[in-house]
């Protein structure tokens, strides 16, 4: 793949980082979060998108490694709010230590994200923070409309839609606009090449929900099923609740807080019968066709732009 | 006095401030927060540095509400940490809401703590980037010290020290430190207000540690006695783990864990014959008298640094 040398560049740095203090309760689990894995998109994203408009990828190696140690932060009090115990199938930090250790991990986390943003790029530091910033801001709204949907019954998929844009496509689409912004690019090719990452992020995601359901167990990384089980109201449920059959639509609320076997299957054939499979897998189509035309809209080499379209090909291909 | 005319600035500012959002969940405690008092403090301390450098109050009433929402971004979290019901005689928000809310609310009130530090002074952005972050970490360093200190039993004075400046003396070194670089103040000037602000600080936390103990009931806010009911690793009860006789370190270690009224007069005797109560008022009167060397010693106009020394003295005077 051509983006190996980059994953390696990311590991290598990561590696290398270092927190300034010696208080292990606050150091030590960022640096097992940080170490525990993870794919490292986001951080790859930005050195690519910088090499896209004539940079050096080494130059934004610092704003890369922001973008990756904000995200874990996200991670790291996510899973606080989720009580969820795995994480890249390690125990979570509020497992390991506890919630009191997670929350201020997490806060002294994204301090240092931040204060990765300016280095070895001082004369594009106030674009960059503006950029970063706004974005951080819009993660936490993700979050709070997801938590807010658990407790609402009348939520839409164009709300749905807004909620994971926010949560989970807009950070890919800063991490690709950040290295744009350290080389130059034009204020029209910085939002080319953010809602190219944003669209393949709502395509990934939409993927993602539909796979949940219907991927092939043995390829699929997750419980297939997993949503179905936990009454998420995913986009396939949201679509179901307003246009599936008044019978279907029965049959959904009384599955609601079930968890036997036959549920999955009982859930699936809702889904299919008004069409939520296909139109999800529409919309996230769609979403990666949009997402092309962006790539192509902008003005940079076209061979640069190979591997940005081969890392956004692997990601949607690699679940299937 | 001298500063009321800045604390109504502050007042006003807050009462204008909107958050770039209109989810519920997200802001509603971050107003809340804010909205419920406070003294103020560091707010002010930024109008009135930038003054004494020969600027214009006004012109940093945005850097002076960053230090505010970071200082109540910091008392959310920490109110989860402790499990503390109320703040400033109001419920906390993880207790009117709920632990994930105060979470997420605190991430996004420190994201906009960051967004109001460019405004208006963007050329200055760079340099109050660097102070503001720099402590934002000591403050996270200082949470993590304190967390850390409760389950140890050999703490000694001086790491007791390093850990209320890193978690309160900081911010108000910081908050008067971006009203001196947004005023060009020189680099030596600078760390004279900054160390200022710090001793204050410093001098402030250990009165406040010494009326805990011996203060007057019908004038000191809090209850007097609640920290030797909480066995509260403070100065007084450090010196005291170290310098007491053989007996009372004895007595000392019986008393730990116990909740009878009598407790607290008894454990008061123990400071008293060690010394402690001396120390730590002597220790508290040092760190003043540092703080007014270093308001001297600085370049600016004698008469702008009266209201610096009247709210020293204000602050330190109404505990009493």
């Amino acid at each position: 793949m051509n983006f190996t040398k980059h994953l390696a560049a990311v590991e290598s740095a990561l590696a290398s980082y270092n927190l300034p203090s010696n208080i292990p309760s606050l150091i030590d689990p960022i640096q097992y979060l940080l170490g525990i894995g993870g794919k490292r998109i986001r951080p790859v994203l930005t050195l690519l998108s910088h090499e896209l408009f004539g940079g050096k990828a080494n130059d934004v190696i610092h704003q890369a490694l922001a973008i990756e140690v904000f995200h874990n932060f996200t991670l790291m009090h996510d899973d606080i709010m989720d009580a969820a115990p795995l994480r890249r199938g390690q125990a979570t930090v509020h497992e390991k230590w506890d919630a009191n250790v997670a929350i201020l991990s997490g806060d002294g986390m994204m301090i240092q994200a931040y204060a990765l943003l300016p280095k070895n790029q001082e004369s594009k530091f106030v674009s960059l923070f503006h950029t970063f910033n706004k974005t951080a801001w819009e993660v936490c709204e993700g979050q709070a409309l997801d938590m807010q949907f658990e407790r609402r019954l009348d939520v839409t998929t164009e709300e749905y839609l807004e909620m994971i844009r926010l949560k989970t496509a807009v950070l890919l689409g800063c991490a690709l606009e950040l290295g744009a912004i350290a080389a130059n690019a034009s204020a029209e090719d910085c939002e080319h090449i953010r809602l190219f990452g944003e669209h393949v992020g709502l395509s990934f995601q939409l993927r993602d929900d539909y796979l949940d359901a219907f991927g092939d167990p043995e390829k699929f990384g997750k419980q297939v099923g997993g949503d179905i089980l936990s009454d998420k109201k995913t986009y396939l449920y949201l679509h179901a609740m307003k246009s599936a059959s008044d019978e279907d639509k029965k049959l959904l609320h009384d599955l609601h807080g079930q968890t036997h076997a036959d549920k999955v299957d009982q859930v699936k054939g809702i889904f299919q019968r008004c069409g939520a499979d296909q139109l999800i897998l529409q919309q996230s189509e769609a979403y990666y066709n949009s997402a092309i035309q962006h790539l192509n809209a902008l003005h940079a080499d076209e061979a640069h732009k190979k591997p940005l379209l081969e890392l956004a090909m692997w990601l949607l291909e690699r679940q299937s």
